[in-house]
Parts: structure tokens; C-alpha cells; sequence
């Protein structure tokens, strides 16, 4: 456990590994109902505590985990920003108080997106030094390490000089997640030459390979422009983009993903024969499908701020909902923060 | 078959059904054998007459197949504009000619992408009132007509005013290639929602409401916003976006396509049992892949010049040039560049 000098008090009790992962009982699909049978499975089956906040009366009977009231309820459609300003006991709210308060080690939400992000960042607040929190999501990679893509989604519009700091962001987070010493950094880009791109892209390779500054804070080596069949090919351990880009990449390839196996699936029971063959196989294929979906295998993480917040998908199972839980529980554990802000902070 | 009074002679004759197709014999990753080969099945198949543009000792001994000479060959990484401009006696220069002087009825390139853009755009020349000519690729969907996402890379770089246009071209190829009678057009975005997106959307999406005109010139409905996961699932015909955006999509989709292939044929082939299993399955699960696969079941078109120029990929198979051949030669066959000048030429 790295825990700096420079840490407050409340800081580092949230990274206590003895502490509860708060989680929004009210967010998501089926809340709370998939989410209270997520956080007891993340209990039994990997020993995390976890605080479910929400309204008692709707999260009912949850054996021995611990429950903090928080009356009100962002919905899913609802504006973040003025939501999370007026609806002060709301679930998500109150979980990222808990954090800030040290309560809990860790947020996870799987409802409103923006309003978990504006929650985060509200409560918990900014590490000093970056600009704009950002969407980290790892991307499955084989015979290798995921690959994180940042910005997911959090900055529609984004300044080139925030693209660097999420490439800081996507590095430090690497390296404590995955054990990876030196983060292979890339840009995504339309081209592998350098000099291929909308007008922010130029512009952050050349501020990315003018300046190395970002790099030698991270101890990442940057490997110029990769391409988006590059994402899962592990060719770069981090690649950073716009937040627009990196939301319609992440839901084109889950949407390309659902097709396929949709199809597969059809074609696979469209005549006898093959469906007897299909028994054989289809317990083969689901795994690779939900091996392959970035959001079955890890929650996006919102990397800035100064506490964990995860943000799982609205349609994530009970078995998703822990997996993120056990996953927000190890970046506490881990010092994520901590490391990011050593990674900011630190003199030039 | 269209053909409007304003068309040049030169166009008509251009669009006749009994002209060749011109493919750049050179383009490609493995020209010009595999190109020589889908241009022998294209006639033999579809009974599409091909004039086959380039070096005549490296093309070799094709038959009955018309060569066309050309010099010089642009490489695949070489820079679009000047390459074109110095390089006047290559094989795509020389094939845009072939359709500009009505020698063959559309042009089909597999090298360097953006030479033949800026091939078709000087030789061709561009459709009255369009800006920027697009790449438009039809993605499968289920239960319906193709979705045509475009620009997918023509254009890194957009004005808002552009993407009209591109929602303009996208929905007269839809209907002449679909019949769609009355295309509905989204916007590529990151939430459903007016008022999501980056900077230009929402202001392609204010100028889309705000003045119908380009949609009564091309008979489009506009549905709003969609996003990635929306694109192949049938909720629009016509989806727009900057090139930039267009690329890294296609270019993610058609990357975790290929990892999913990969992975599940790797899973199907892990035991013995299975193994068996697949060797019935696998006559199954790779036309679905095939299906899926954007690239292969319609190479992608550049939509706004006054000729139609069709792009496959560099790794195209025999096959896949073959089809991408008798696509050009429907397209020009339906008069689809008529009917877009019809549609940006015509009095508001």
C-alpha cells in the first residue's frame, strides 16, 4: 500500500482495505435488485465489504450488508451537473461522500454516468494538477495486458493539452492495474504516420512528442499514432482520444459485439444438425463473446479525481456488479490515487 | 436509368451499361494478381466488362480483359494530392481519365485511398454545390437495408455545413443502391438526446432542424442523434459523421471483428471434442463474419464527384474485388451520380 506523505488523513483512510466499496443500490436497469445481488455476491465470493446507499425501503432485505439512507434518486436521463447540485441525498451523492468522508474505499455506480462523474468530482474533488477527469476503459487484449482507452466519454469537447494528462492518467493507471513498468502510449488516430488527423490530434502528438515532461511523471514511452483496429491488437498499453471519439468507439464495437453474436447464435440453430452441434459449442462461444465486452470485464473507471469511481454499465448483471465491486475494492487497495497524484503533484 | 438533360455527353457515356469498370490493376496488397483475378470473376460471374489500368508486363497474360497502360503507380503511404499531381501517368490518374472521358463507366481502386479520392476529384471533378466528396460504407443490418455511415475518412477535418451535405449524398446513394423511398438520416453522437455531442454535432444538428431544404432535396426524414451501438441495428439508413470519427469506427469494428473470429476459432479448436464440433460449425460461423464484415460485402463508395469511384481494401480478396467491381458497375447502371446532381443542382 503506497500511502505519501501528502496524503490527508481522509484520503488515506479511504484507501483502507478494511473499508466497504459504497455503491449506488439505486443505478441501473434492474436496481436495486441486481445490484443488492451483486454487492452479496462480491461479499461471498471475494471477501469485499461493500455499502450499498440508496433508500432502505426499496433496497428491503440485504442479510448482513451495510446500508446508508439517501432519499432521492438521479435518474437515468437526468442533467448531471444540476441534478447532483439540487438533489443533495441522492444515492449516487451520498456515495461519494462516503468516500470523501472516508467511509467507504471506493464509489461504484451503474446509473446516470454523468452524474457518478459530477458526484466524483464534486465531492471528492480534482488531483491537483488535472485538468478534466477522464473515462478509462480496458480494452481485452490476448497475449497481453489490456489496453486502456481514455477519454470514454467524459469530455465531449476536449482541449489537446487535457489529451496528454489522460495519457498520464491512462499510465499511471496501467502500471498499478496491470504491473506494466514502462506504458506504451498511444494516440488515436486515422493513419499511422504521424502527421494524420483531425486539427486536436496534430496538435497533441506535437505538444505529446515536443515535450516529454507528461512521459518522464508517468515513466511511459510514447509510440506516436495507432489506428482503431489497433485497439485490441496490443499494440500500445494506453491510447488516448477525445471523449466523443472514445464513447462511439467503446458502443460501436459492444453494438458490432451483440450483433455477431446474435447472428452466430441464429446460425448456429438454423438447421438440426447444427443445433446438436451447437450444444456442443455454444458453451465455447459465450465465453469468448463476454471475454471480448470491455464493460463484462472490467468497469470503466473515471481517472482525476481524488477517490475511485467506477461506472458500470445500466444493463450489468449481478455478476458484472461485483466484478466491478472486487475491481474498485483493488484500486483503493492498490493506491491508484495515490500514485496519479504523486504522478501530478510531484516537482518537474 | 437516369439521365438528366443538364448531364455533359461525356457523363452520359459514362454512365452506359455497356462500358467497362477502370481498377487500378496496381492497387492493392497483393496487385496485381488478386485484382487480375476478381476482374476475370467479375466478368465471368456478373458479366461485368473490366478495363484493367496499368503496367501491361506486370499485369500479364488476362485473356480477353482490356488493359489500359499506365506508367507509374502511387504507393500505398505516398501523400494523395502531390503524388497525383506529379505522377500523371498512373494507373489510378489514368483510370479516373477513363470515366472522366467516358472510356469506362466508374473507377475501382484497392491502393492508396486518398489518391484515388484526389484522382476522382481532379480528373472527375466535383458535383455542383458539394463541398467535400464523402466515403459512404454500408454496414449490415438485420431485418433491413444496409445503414451508410459517412464520411469514414475523406474529410479528417469538418465544417458542421458539410455533414449536411454528407446526409444529402448519403440518402440519395440509400435510396438509388436500397430503394429506400424516404431515407431516415442520424447524426452520429454520444447519447440520444438533442444537445449531446461534441461542438460540431450539435451545431450539424442545429443547422438539420433549423433549415429542412437539404432534406427536401433528397426526400430524407431526420431522426435526430443515434449512436454507436445504433449503427447496425437498423434505427436509421443514413448516419453522419466527420471522416475522422467515420474511420476510427469502421476501422475499430473491423479490428474486434477480426479478434472475435480469431478467439472463437481458437476456442472452438481447443479440445478434441469441440474440435469435431467445429468442423460443422465453421461452415457457419464464417459467412456470418463474412456478412459482418463491412468490407466485404460493399467496398466503400466516394460520394459528391461527378463519376463513380469505388474504394476497396488493400487486403481484398479476388472475391471481394470482384463484387466491390459490380457494385461500381450497379452504381453507375442506376445513375446514382445523376441523381445526385439532380438533388444539389436543382432550384430550392
Amino acid at each position: 500500500m503506497v500511502a505519501p506523505a501528502d496524503l490527508s488523513a481522509a484520503s488515506q483512510a479511504a484507501n483502507g482495505p478494511g473499508l466497504p466499496v459504497a455503491v449506488d443500490a439505486m443505478g441501473g436497469d434492474h436496481a436495486p435488485a441486481v445490484v443488492v445481488e451483486g454487492a452479496r455476491m462480491a461479499w461471498e465470493r471475494f471477501g469485499v465489504p461493500v455499502l450499498l446507499v440508496g433508500r432502505p425501503e426499496e433496497i428491503g432485505d440485504v442479510g448482513g450488508i451495510e446500508v446508508l439512507s439517501a432519499s432521492e434518486v438521479i435518474a437515468m436521463g437526468a442533467e448531471p451537473a444540476s441534478s447532483v447540485r439540487t438533489l443533495k441525498d441522492s444515492s449516487i451523492v451520498r456515495g461519494a461522500e462516503a468516500v470523501r468522508d472516508g467511509r467507504a474505499k471506493a464509489l461504484l455506480g451503474a446509473g446516470n454516468t454523468g452524474a457518478a462523474m459530477a458526484a466524483s468530482l464534486l465531492r471528492m474533488g480534482r488531483i491537483k494538477g488535472v485538468a478534466r477527469p477522464a473515462i478509462a476503459v480496458p480494452f481485452p487484449t490476448f497475449g497481453s495486458t489490456p489496453t486502456t482507452l481514455l477519454d470514454c466519454g467524459a469530455n465531449a469537447q476536449c482541449q489537446p493539452e487535457w489529451l496528454v494528462q489522460f495519457a498520464q492518467l491512462g499510465s499511471v493507471y496501467n502500471r498499478v492495474r496491470y504491473g506494466v513498468q514502462r506504458p506504451r502510449v498511444g494516440v488515436l488516430s486515422i493513419g499511422e504516420e504521424a502527421g494524420k488527423g483531425n486539427d486536436l490530434i496534430k496538435e497533441v502528438c506535437r505538444l505529446m512528442e515536443s515535450d516529454s515532461d507528461w512521459a518522464h511523471r508517468c515513466g511511459a514511452e510514447f509510440v506516436g499514432n495507432v489506428e482503431g483496429g489497433d485497439l485490441m491488437m496490443g499494440v500500445a498499453d494506453v491510447i488516448v482520444c477525445d471523449g466523443f471519439t472514445g464513447n462511439v468507439v467503446l458502443k460501436s464495437i459492444e453494438g458490432a459485439m451483440a450483433v455477431a453474436q446474435r447472428q452466430l447464435r441464429s446460425a448456429l440453430t438454423s438447421t438440426a444438425g447444427s443445433r446438436v452441434a451447437s450444444e456442443a459449442i455454444d458453451p465455447l462461444v459465450t465465453p469468448v463473446f463476454d471475454t471480448l465486452d470491455a464493460s463484462k470485464t472490467g468497469a470503466a473507471a473515471l481517472l482525476g479525481t481524488r477517490g475511485v469511481c467506477m461506472i458500470a454499465h445500466g444493463s450489468s448483471s449481478a455478476e458484472t456488479i461485483a466484478n466491478a465491486i472486487r475491481t474498485a475494492s483493488e484500486m483503493a487497495d492498490e493506491g491508484v490515487v495515490a500514485q496519479m497524484r504523486a504522478s501530478f503533484e510531484a516537482s518537474p
